[in-house]
């Protein structure tokens, strides 16, 4: 509530400068530190939370430079190691080997308010990161960090709903990052009897969630987004006895700070397991996601090349990409026109549909695969369905062309989905495979 | 609740193989690991609390043995970073350098019960270290990591009152280690409106307190612990505006596998702040503390030498020892029984106050100084006054000799005593030192 | 959350008939009923909230009409006690003299949801009433028990702010009846930091307020409403230290079946209590009111009459209205037209402020004085100032002809001023009473 | 937390006089007392907390004598009522013929701490009631208030366990009725997973359970209280699945104050309610219950009479008392002895059984009938079978010479048993009928 009144303040405030910060942070660091870590560091917090974008980047290049270990010490250290394998030898390379900087990290941490400015540090240190890649240490050990602070034995779960803290749901319309929440009303229909939102919350940020998924409880696999997002009721009532799939169909992280901090999959499979004790008569858990890769791929896709994909297969879809090319001319334009068309050419729905089962059982494994595939999959998710026509939206049809994917949850079979998916290989049902 | 429930389960389950606890081990360390950590984990932590203590032995040994870096891959590395000292090379450096074991051990904070077993375990592993100092540098491990998950800013400050759940003030009865509680009504006389009791918590242990203080509130600086127990109301009735001074008469850690890591320091900071904000007319934060090592130390002193000392004040207190030991033979017996003579000779008084001030002022910044004159003086108090026949208990004379110290927390000071400590000098007042 | 799903079931049920709900009612009044009055209220208390309007109309006819006492027992009691005044004779008496629909009420209070539904009840018989006034004593017993239902002592005092459910501050913007809330954003100003909105809610009725109240914390009393309901935070920012004066500028009562039932006069002195105690600073609690039937007073005044006035501001006051009739004509239109204008004409802002103060001081102890003045006054609130040209709305044009008034709460004269008014007096500032 | 200190200060104020009570009730009773109420109410309930025992003697009095209706105003109207059964009629009568005392009660209610106040007033006023007759109607209007504001759709239920707070343990032990609890281990048998113990509070008394239900989990019908009151857990562990019968075997009220106004019977409803649904596998709710009148009542037995009993039962009885008779010449201490004879003369244990299925069958619905017997049974539930050398304590064998009963609460039956048994006719099993 006293945001607005916290931003007043702050702006009022003047900058600080560097070396000040400087200061604090090297007083934390020495022995005296220790013991007096909070009020020191609490001064060092409320001065970084000042720092203007300058003093920022030149403080993480003070980070990366004077803050990492000393290599002669680390030397040194590992020789003995190397020579006699003792518990004292193995301490005191530990203790030379870490960056100094992680324990200043440590430190700042302690102190209220300490773990929100880290986070938004690393937020800072990832926009500057692009223009400077010497600061990958730093990042390294913020990650490490935060990764660490940040596990899901520390969190915990909270269901969103029209009764929740109205600064909450701002947040939650704000943050939103799949499908836009367009107002209260709309986020309302998304917190209807039918419909859940959960979030992640650390006890260090608590009024901020981390990241949330939004669900839908539904009688069938549902094979467009439309009908879920639209706002008026289903006209039946809601019965939850009709309830026999969860469709997880957006999940949004809220801090770009905690990037590379895996949340997702975690959040995922404790919102199944709590459904599941809510409602016993779900059989299914899925999504409905967008392949946001998919349009840029097709473009600019020179070949049909699959290792494990039997060569008659291999031809039959260069068969296709080649009657694609000729209708549309690689043209994204066109491509997205015809799947909004009143009459859309059959030819070309097979075509979309069989590309991106290739696209996405193939390709996925390979890092440059389409990212949100590879993160259902690599949470040990199953590629169950591939919708046409699923998304119409503007957004939809620019990255995915209009498809969506439905990623299937089988809390029986993600653990060994997982390891075929770290082995290169894809999990996919049937149907899909009968595209190829 | 259900603990006794969940006690008569474990019971009846059998014993586990260590083979089991690290075929789970193994898999979570690999990268399949990552994704399925939460059911891999779930399962290791489950086979871990069933461990006896002959598998947990060894399995300490396996940790020391078989998870620590491998000497070869670090000074190769080391190497490489010496020459070029790129963050590539850095990232490269503590991936090899850090023992997997913490990896193994953040992976098993991941799931729910993971902290409550891995500070379980550090509990089993120092004792199992007193045997096998082989297992020291597992233990640095452990330590490092629970020191950053259980840093202040996670934990919450929670008031202990006779609204307390019954569970927690069983805790609190079970875990009081200074003045031993001697049930509910006793309890009860520690609890009311002139009293405090505080604790920490963290939100992976919710109904374990890590550490509690208890406080008592008074109109001035007590000399002896006995009024502060008593059971009776004071007759008067109770007055807020008559509490002028708050004093910490008890601090109690509940956790062993938590030794080391310090919350005490910030645990009374965070009280005194609590305190003076709900009583604007408290003047005073000091302690009634035992002297558990002086009875010890005098009955081995051999001679008074403090290099800080001036020549004339060591001949006075070598006169004053030996005066002692003229009348007292060093016995401890003699010692206990003259401090509660009903006529005390007024000079065994006086030598004891003596020597006392000189063992706290002048031997407590060395490691081998009284313990908890070290944890409040590291803390940054002062010492403050020395109170003779303070504590008559059985434990207060065997140990203490019935003497005990206020050490003042002046907040405006702290900082300044803290580093001089951390210097070799102590902080006292000058009615202690007036004693030398 | 469930209550678009509930109404959706609630519309698909069918009708219920009155012939079962009388009988439901018939056994809950017998003995039987007593015991077993859960079971059958909740029956009751489902059927009725089932009833249609003619079922429900034809209900307060039945309760009026077969719920009353038996005149002829009453008045056989009443001879019996006139004679014998014994605790038995009377107790007998009040037996009979009570309308058995009270135990009735009683008796569907008692179930879950019962309180609601009588709530409910109340406000469709105070619309029935305005064509049928043989329902008022019905009125009479319901308005007597829910007053003794919804004391104070029995009520929850919440502030309801931007971290409330969502759910709560939908229905404070639905019922909001003074100045009409524009939506999310604007609410969020009304639970900035220097605003406060509180509510009363009832154990039986947990999601729903009661009745609330918007206070505006200001450096002084406010002449104008339009600052108060301005979307912008003052530039200079929030400090609590400049909160001077606390402005009630809102007060609606949330539930039509409460009404007579007086919770305004208790909400606001708590409130005020309350934000003593939060802000010892706070030197004047007042109002900004609106004066809704004074344009139709004026424009319908025949004559000055007020016997505690001396008859020299008796013909002041004749010659001031006469002079404005000259000027305007008793024409509304126009009266509204001269506070708007660019350049008032200065003897307008007199007469209008000069008869104002005069309708306000003089006629409010009467029934037929301004509903809002006689609220406060009967409060113990004092007229402390008239404020031209305060609310340019086209309502507050219309009904208060833009003026409006602050009634000042001095918590040391409230007991004293509400003395008064009782007596027929109404208590005002020196600045008020100097305008006749 | 703060009783004790309360009490303190309690304590030192001084007595108050009479007159300055009655001072403030008349001014309370004004039309002025109506706005002012909270400012006036919370003065008279605090000098009535501070009133000694004679000042609240003499206060009944004063209530009792000067607060009843006028008798002359109640005859005129109602003659007037009698001629025209108007509303108007009736309003007005309504309005005189309730003693003023019940309004005088409602504002005192009003103000924080009114209804705590009033509930001890009537504590006190039922010790009086028993000296003073007079005061009947005084209790009558305060047992009328309290029945409506004590009703169960305001109060909360509310599951006490280990984690409760230790003031609310602490009342439990202090109130507990049937079975004394020995201190707080023995309270922690019956808080632990196989016990069940839930209490009613009120929102105007916080801190006070009102009532309370102890209930035991297990696997069959009891026999003998000794092995729920057992301090040990069943050996083989406790397993939710082997729960099948809920057992009430203890309810005790907590407010003499609220002696009349039955919670009892909802509050067994709704835990039954709340238990089926936590523990879908429970067949059966029942009671352990004590005939505390049992012994008493044979002692005094003159003849068999039941008009509803065959002549052949009657004999039948008549003369298996002569029988009883003979043996132990109607004297207690020698049956009581035989209940607890290691060798029960079997004819003396068919005996008591059978005389006790007639004292209970045929004796329960007069209002002499054995009290626990009329509460279970007015609520609906079933007699079901009587336990022979049940309850072996000094309690059990002087009131109920070791027999205690199952009362059955058959959900889907209790509406017909409580009708039954209002037409004077007791449900049983055929198990206890056929011993008759």
């Amino acid at each position: 509530m006293f945001e607005r009144v916290k931003q007043a303040r702050r702006h009022s405030r003047e900058r600080v400068d560097l070396t000040q910060v400087l200061d604090q942070c090297r007083q934390l660091m020495t022995q005296r530190g220790e013991a007096n870590s909070l009020v020191i560091a609490s001064r060092a917090v409320e001065l970084l939370s000042r720092l203007g974008d300058d003093g920022m980047a030149r403080l993480f290049e003070v980070l990366a430079r004077d803050f990492d270990p000393d290599p002669g010490d680390v030397l040194r250290r590992a020789e003995q190691y190397a020579v006699d394998r003792s518990p004292q030898n193995l301490i005191e390379l530990g203790r030379v080997a870490e960056p100094p900087r992680q324990e200043l990290f440590r430190r700042l941490n302690r102190t209220p308010g300490g773990t929100a400015v880290l986070v938004g540090m690393r937020a800072r240190l990832l926009d500057r990161i692009k223009h400077d890649s010497g600061l990958i240490a730093v990042d390294a050990d913020l990650q490490h960090l935060l990764t660490s602070w940040f596990n899901p034995g520390f969190l915990r779960l909270v269901q969103v709903d029209w009764r929740s803290p109205a600064a909450l749901l701002e947040r939650i319309i704000r943050h939103e990052a799949v499908h836009e929440i367009d107002g209260w009303n709309d986020l309302r229909r998304r917190l209807e009897p039918d419909r859940r939102c959960f979030a992640f919350f650390h006890p260090a940020l608590p009024d901020e969630p981390l990241i949330f998924v939004e669900v839908a409880l539904v009688p069938q696999m549902p094979d467009a987004i439309a009908p879920l997002l639209a706002r008026d009721l289903p006209g039946e009532g809601i019965d939850p006895g009709r309830f026999k799939v969860a469709v997880f169909y957006s999940i949004s992280n809220c801090q770009p700070g905690l990037r590379g901090v895996n949340l997702g999959n975690f959040l995922i499979k404790q919102v199944a397991e709590h459904l599941s004790r809510e409602f016993p008569g779900l059989r299914t858990f899925c999504t409905l996601s967008p392949i946001p890769s998919f349009a840029n791929w097709l473009l600019h896709l020179d070949a049909i090349e699959a290792p494990r994909l039997k060569p008659a297969r291999r031809a039959h879809l260069s068969a296709v990409l080649a009657g694609l090319r000729e209708r549309h001319a690689s043209d994204a334009a066109s491509l997205s026109k015809t799947v909004q068309a009143p009459k859309i050419v059959e030819a070309d729905r097979q075509a979309l549909t069989s590309l991106c089962a290739y696209y996405l059982s193939q390709l996925s494994a390979s890092p440059s695969g389409d990212p949100v595939a590879r993160f259902h999959l690599h949470n040990g998710a199953r590629l169950e369905r591939i919708n046409f026509a699923a998304d119409l939206s503007r957004k939809g049809l620019k990255q995915s062309l209009g498809l969506m994917v439905n990623y299937l949850y089988d809390l029986d079979q993600i653990e060994t989905n997982h390891e075929r998916f770290v082995d290169g290989q894809v999990s996919a049902s049937r149907a899909v495979l009968g595209l190829l």
